[in-house]
């Protein structure tokens, strides 16, 4: 174990949900030598992760609502298949230990045991901002990373506060639903002086108040909505289809999920904000003018797993039509948490860098990434060595 | 039409199978407006072709052996719905004059209706350089490059003289078996002053004879074995699970071919020079370890068409077991045919630019490219975008 | 050619749609011995049609909307690789022998050139029995079978006319907008003596009242919505679970449409009424508590072709979870015409032997077929052989 | 329990392997109410079981060679996810009741710790059927079924004796390699008066000496080589496709099999006895033209888990090209071991009811059933119920 003035808290939105626990499990596991680093970018023979955290500096933390404890949660997905069996009793201890980390969360407008139905915003998030404060001190950290991993909400109706810091500091402490719980989050992590990271496609910190934010506490962002299948696939294979100059006709997808957010996602307010995104990205990399639709289905018998069938429609050489299809079978929370951890470690060493606002370079992880980064993940993955490699703490 | 003088030749051994014939209709098509440049890499309007001849100063002949016209072989390329039915009139008469251009080819120590069964292989090669050379000089073309488009030979037994030029050019006089056809092909092209491709697996310029022959005779050449489905996905898709530390546990694929080319190549012989080098190019990407087997299967029912299916085993975080499919279904000569013209293009310009030997940044083409480029596919499109922007004729 | 008396008719509503087109193409090119019935069960070597009225005796005419002459879209079905280019020239004859025979269809209540906004349903049925009755008395036919192949209708309001005969009559003389198109023109050709085919999941006769009014006129009926990919593979494959005794967890379809049925059927209504058919198929096979979607795409890029994708989530022994997968691929005109045919003949021969009202053993063909016969597919054949060979004409 | 006289036991050649030990689990976790029995036919509600013993009279007891016990493989097929962990604890003493009946097994003549190298084949059948009558009487069982789901062997050299009973019995005493081990198991369990099950492609009991052997001493064989994919998916489609008339131009299949058995068949020997039978059924199904290969490969990574994948072209109608594909993706050990007990009921009940050789009717679980009896799926499950009915004890 390293000093206590070097240890990174990590504190995540959703600290007993599927990607949660098997983070959790999965750091200790690898710390323990127990497991490989599979899945884990940074850890790469070849990855310059120098200047990132170590794993076994991280320590784990978070808010969620009253539920089964994270030992419950991690039996539960070795019964789905998500988990291997031998790891349970040797990471027990880190489990507990991160369970007696986890404070009660915000459930929304409605409240919930801790928050009543009348708290106003203004006070939620200095009670949340108090929880991930009391955590660092407490635990003596350098500093806490906070990754939003809950449930994905459904878009949110425009407010002009959202666009406006001014407006909507003036109007949090008379107010109970004008800020999404995941961008509620996301205003007291920054207030808390932690950066903040939208693993998920909810509107999180991706508001411009937020933004400006984070750009005034100077704190980095990263986000949003992580890539994990489908479109970890479409930008690996667009880019083909265009260096060869293969003209994609239509490019159609059904995403069948098991789980808690299979049934979120296939909700029609979740799954169209999640596939105007992935078909943006699309177009982004093989034109406009591309026909077909994306599809999120929930299947509970999944599990924890999911199935994505992807068809592609192309025309080749004096018109020929031709056509691609791919199948992706993974366990959800398998393909996430390594990505967590990953983006915990590489957020973690922006702060200690002083770079703030979004962290454009990490777009190599999102469905979704600010400033319309390159598309490709080539390209990608050559962004974010390059800015990895570049990190110094100050 | 340009001028005589700038005109460049493409001669295409096996110049009335299935891929020369899509790629002179198309050539004649895209310069009469009716095609779109649909698979051209060096057509895209992103890519730096400036220093590229025009797709409308490029004119075709060749080699083979005796069989239908290239009308004939058109009209069942429609059949097949490897050509739209509508281009067959309009392009008749370019289809015409290459057809006047087609010399009659070599099959080998066997003999055949033009070399006789006991004809010494230096007397062969020095026949076809010279109906190259006569159709540089009676046209007046600037250039002409060599394309070898012809059905796949088995691998070839190792000989002394293969690797060792003087040896060979004093062996060659008498004998009738010692280059296969390719090779001899390959031969006869350099010693008529041409660039060579190696388009196929077979052995053509790869012997270090002939690459040998190239330095001294100032000649590039570009090889071999284009990529046109399964092995192109496989260098798409590999750098993915690499950057993102899957660990591909096993990579298995059946390739479907009908027509001559399946018969060919799921012959043990080519069948298994073939899958070598598609092996090859997995382990660099993905590792030395992987499992799996990689099948080409004869079904002639498929006529002009293959179908690609690809199953991909790989760990996940603390090594839960996922699984990819790909399915690739595609017409064999409308995925090579626009490759010949942007090959033939891109060493036209390379010859025009004094480069010599083996042209490695063109790997992007090809399965076994020389000199162990790059694997991944956008590695190797940056490469040849470099080497496209920086040549310029002398 | 047989004798005047002993023709039948075939009167296709949506007479130039692409599955008529193919339809009539396809009788004319396989009595000319153009082609093979390959796609026709009653042309099967071991079929009992004896008591079927042969392919030659068959006559084409029916009901469009004006649009392009029947050559012209065979023209485009041939561009569209739906038919072969060289049947196009030996067909003509008997495609413009249909097209003399179609006449000016009915829209709806909107009206249209021949029909305006507010003439009564009863003068339109009127006026459209009147063609078929013509088209039987000019060509001497011996009956004439009327099949609905225009595009799907959505589900139908329900009305009180619909389950009463009585009611509709008095109704009809003055309504513009009872009955929807599908089942005018089933009254239509009820009243004109002939049998109707709902080869579409369009309302058509499947109103109890039009059933009343078949039984009252001693009249059969088929249907209805052929069964052409998807769910004619579900019928093969569900009973292999059963009877396997595996447990179907959830079964989740992806139908990928191009062309006009297509956009039609994509749209919620009317995918809508043909998954739920779907559904309750699936669930007669593999029990009621399925889960899983079944989605119809447009893609118009695959014109007249069509791709499904299912994907079956089951349980084995001791609940182990397994899958299975598949991709069908077809062309959707050529899979429905040569049905068409199959039915016109199989209700012809009905007719002639007296049967009257919904024939339950035609259900091999349909996907929601009447009185919920046997599911299987196996089943499904069987009966249809012995209806078959039971049937003799009076 | 039953009583000790109404017992029946199922004497397992391969008695560890992966399909043993999971049926003897299985049939535990059943018989103590911890498991459904999905995968089980017999145990359908609609199936005719009232004359078969039911799965608590079942003793389970066999032959192997030297190796891990059995509650270490079932703990490695834990691992393998194709047993749930929670059975483990609850079936562990009916595995160790198992284990206590099993005898180590015959190796071939290269000997092994039991037979040495020069034992002929008769004392080694005397052995091995004493072993077997020793369990019977000492557990007092009303009688033994012996089913061989040991790996498979390679396909075995025509002797002479192998069809000539006499002669058979002649040579025994004096040779070491006549009969391979398969079918010296099947001699030994027929000298003990016990019906053998063939459950893998191996000789077995299909030499005709062996079968004159049943019917001399009255008794019942069942075979031979089970099928639970790849084979059984082909005789609920290929009926599709010939109902249809939709003419299969090609079938190719791959398999991909891990563990024992992948190994095993993947070896040209066994490949090749596997493949040619499935190729027999697809073409009794869909006629002897069409083209297409059939391959076993071994991917070790996917443990006793399996992937097959086929691909069908066809033509619909007037002859358009059109194609299907299916993966199935199961547990090999899963889906066989149901198989095995419901073939111990079914062959347990025909001897009870003095049916000797062949029993024809069970085809419905064998890829290569003796008598070519339908290979449709659905008729032979027609069969196997009219078998199941009509069983009764004299």
């Amino acid at each position: 174990m390293t000093q206590t003035g070097s240890r990174v808290g990590v504190w995540l939105i959703g600290a007993r949900g599927a990607v949660a626990t098997t983070a959790v499990v999965g750091a200790s596991a690898m710390c323990a030598g127990l497991a490989e680093p599979t899945g884990c970018v940074t850890a790469r023979a070849e990855f310059p992760d120098e200047h990132l955290p170590p794993l076994n500096t991280l320590v784990f933390g978070g808010h969620d609502l009253p539920g089964p404890a994270l030992i419950e949660r991690a039996q539960a997905l070795v019964r789905d298949r998500a988990l291997p069996a031998q790891l349970l009793e040797p990471c027990e201890k880190d489990l507990t230990a991160a369970e007696q980390e986890i404070r009660e969360g915000y459930a929304g407008p409605m409240g919930g045991p801790r928050f009543t139905a009348g708290t106003s915003q203004a006070e939620v998030a200095g009670a949340l901002a108090a929880d991930i404060d009391d955590f660092r001190r407490r635990l003596g950290l350098a500093r806490v990373v906070v990754v939003h991993v809950a449930s994905t909400e459904p878009p949110v109706p425009p407010r002009a506060e959202h666009n406006d810091l001014e407006a909507l500091e003036r109007a949090l402490p008379s107010v109970t639903d004008l800020l999404p719980p995941s961008s509620l989050y996301a205003y007291a992590a920054l207030m808390a002086g932690c950066p903040y990271i939208d693993f998920t496609p909810s509107p999180g910190a991706r508001l411009p108040a937020l933004t400006a934010l984070a750009r005034r506490r100077e704190l980095p962002l990263a986000g949003s909505d992580a890539k994990t299948g489908e479109t970890l696939l479409q930008t690996a294979l667009a880019p083909m289809f265009a260096a060869r100059n293969l003209r994609v006709r239509a490019w159609s997808g059904t995403n069948l999920l098991g789980g808690g957010d299979g049934a979120t996602l296939a909700a029609p307010g979740p799954a169209a904000s999640k596939t105007l995104s992935k078909r943006r990205t699309l177009q982004q990399m093989v034109g406009d003018d591309i026909e077909g639709t994306v599809r999120i289905d929930c299947v509970p018998a999944l599990g924890t797993w999911k199935t994505a069938w992807d068809h592609v429609a192309f025309d080749g050489f004096l018109g020929v039509r031709m056509s691609m299809q791919f199948t992706w079978q993974g366990c959800d929370c398998a393909l996430a948490a390594p990505l967590v951890l990953d983006l915990a470690r590489l957020t973690a060493a922006a702060h200690a860098a002083g770079l703030a606002g979004p962290l454009a370079p990490l777009a190599f992880f999102f469905k979704d990434p600010v400033d319309r980064p390159p598309a490709d993940l080539a390209d990608q993955y050559r962004d974010l060595r390059a800015f990895a490699t570049a990190l110094h703490a100050r």
